[in-house]
């Protein structure tokens, strides 16, 4: 078993004052004195206060989350980056998480029963659809949430933070109307979600502008796996009129386009162009593909901190955030984008 | 606020006995009633009875879980996909995960901490490295585990599930010796993980087994992302004496070792072969490489979802499962391996 306060202090041979003290940071303590607690709390698995604090203040020092499962259903690689980057930012402060497997069409109920278990202080949202019950339930429910995403219609007063994913891929398709692309496809995540929704319409609104339309024959929704990306990519260019260049929802789904492009014998950046949102997922570099990818990159893993960074700040009642943030994505050109052939 | 049985009982028109006893899935009550009750269970977000177990059995219904973390250190692809199949079982019987962020260099004492905060029954331990202090004292905390992989070295009598990685890399190199491949490289994981000392112990055994040696600069660790796939790879193909076959520890690793093939314009399955371990990761199919990949394969979802099956039986007192278990990977033969050069 892990030792308490008073424990700690014989150990160190210091009053139970003085370790408290130094754990909590208060400047009349040494440095060496705080360094030698700090020391015997890794060794012994001491919890500063933790105990004490959950019963003084009632707090769970913990955010809660919905994971989205059921047998059949892919694991989503997204998830765990947003993960670490939650992760990232609590262990600073000693915070956990309670993470609920949720069968998919469960998850409003889950959040329901999390909220209601005391187990947890906030809650995390993400995968976010248009009109969303979960906004107004857990505005309900008057538990504290950050939103990872936005929602399409209901209420607008909620915390979020999003990408700004209209924008991003307005941004890539004017880049490729600049290079003279006129037949443009669009290899997207889910339709049912919120973000793929805005890449669309971000894409249908710069076509807009040039006066062009958006073809929907070039257009497909699937999970983010490399496998449809492929089938994406081999399906729009066995047409008659085979785009000139084309939109993937992730790096991951560009990792197929980009084989089906390779096979089908064309240059990427000359016969085809290419564009992928890059999530930075460290397991895959868009600057390490065979010809670099051009894309549009917001990191995951720093939207996990920063909302962790809300969420505990909220708990603990330190420091003062925005309720909502949307950030915008760079666009970073590289070799996958080239003047329209023929042009 | 959630309902409680009363509730929900009044809500359904039913006794708080019947409501209980078809949550409870005893015989008496029939199916068309019982469709009811779940139904109910779904729109009100009752939690079948958890509140009161608590109380009563003083168990958690959680698994508590350790996640090494820091600022600049990658996430690991494979954690979210363990993490799924842990959720797949999970969520069947209604239990969560508390999951704790933890420096890699402090796992020790966030696990003791886990074990002793009372809010999970059992934790599951991973990333084992050789004589890992944390299965002893695991067993001194008297709180139950299962580990995912087994340490080298230390304690022997404790609950696993491995895959038997030496058998796996033994069965991969001893294919391509037959296929008169001599000069073999490894790119395995990190170095300090009792998973890649195995897998590098089975390469060496079938070498050995054949009059040869493994070459130590035809071996290299590091994390499994596409990038060091790719240098290591490149590193190998610019010797004087370049390898005629290559191991992959992960199918992102081979994505970038192909890519370096690739590039040296060198063909796979006949100037070069290549192996790979295959986890079963849902985004990335040895079958839909170019060249379709030979793999060792054991699916990371299935030992997930087989150790929350060892874990939650063991805390209701259902089932009766073997403490250790070492599942056999599966050799797969595809075209990335084929007869070596000149043979």
């Amino acid at each position: 078993m892990a030792v308490n306060l008073k424990q700690l202090a014989e150990i160190l041979g210091l009053s139970q004052t003085t370790v408290s003290r130094a754990l909590n940071g208060y400047p009349e303590v040494n440095a060496e004195t705080r360094q030698r607690v700090l020391q015997a709390v890794r060794e012994t698995g001491y919890r500063p206060n933790r105990a004490a604090q959950r019963l003084a203040t009632g707090k769970a020092y913990s955010i809660g989350l919905v994971m989205p499962i059921a047998a059949g259903i892919d694991s989503d690689i997204h998830f765990g980056e947003f993960l670490a980057g939650l992760a990232e930012e609590s262990v600073k402060h000693d915070f956990h998480f309670v993470l609920n497997p949720s069968a998919p069409d469960d998850e409003e109920a889950t959040f329901r029963r999390l909220a209601a278990s005391g187990n947890v202080d906030a809650v995390f949202l993400a995968y976010m659809r248009p009109n969303d019950p979960r906004i107004p339930m857990l505005k309900a429910l008057s538990i504290p949430f950050v939103v990872h995403g936005r929602s399409i219609g209901g209420p607008r007063d909620y915390p979020f933070l999003d990408v700004d994913n209209t924008q991003a891929f307005y941004d890539a398709t004017k880049l490729l109307l600049q290079l003279g692309h006129h037949r443009i496809a669009l290899i997207n995540g889910p339709d049912y979600l919120a973000f793929s929704i805005r890449r669309k319409k971000g894409v249908t609104r710069a076509l807009t502008e040039w006066g062009l339309g958006l073809d929907e024959e070039l257009v497909h929704h699937s999970v983010m796996a490399d496998e449809y990306g492929y089938r994406s990519m081999q399906h729009f260019l066995e047409r008659p009129d085979p785009p000139t260049a084309v939109l993937c929802s992730s790096t991951v789904l560009a990792l197929g386009a980009v084989r089906a492009i390779n096979r089908a014998g064309l240059a990427i950046g000359s016969d085809i162009s290419v564009i992928a949102h890059d999530d930075v997922l460290p397991m895959l570099k868009p600057e390490n593909f065979s010809v670099p990818l051009t894309t549009t990159r917001s990191s995951l893993r720093a939207a996990g901190a920063r909302i962790a960074t809300r969420l505990i700040g909220g708990i603990i009642g330190r420091g003062d955030y925005p309720e909502q943030e949307l950030w915008r994505a760079e666009l970073i050109v590289r070799a996958s984008t080239g003047p329209a052939p023929g042009r």
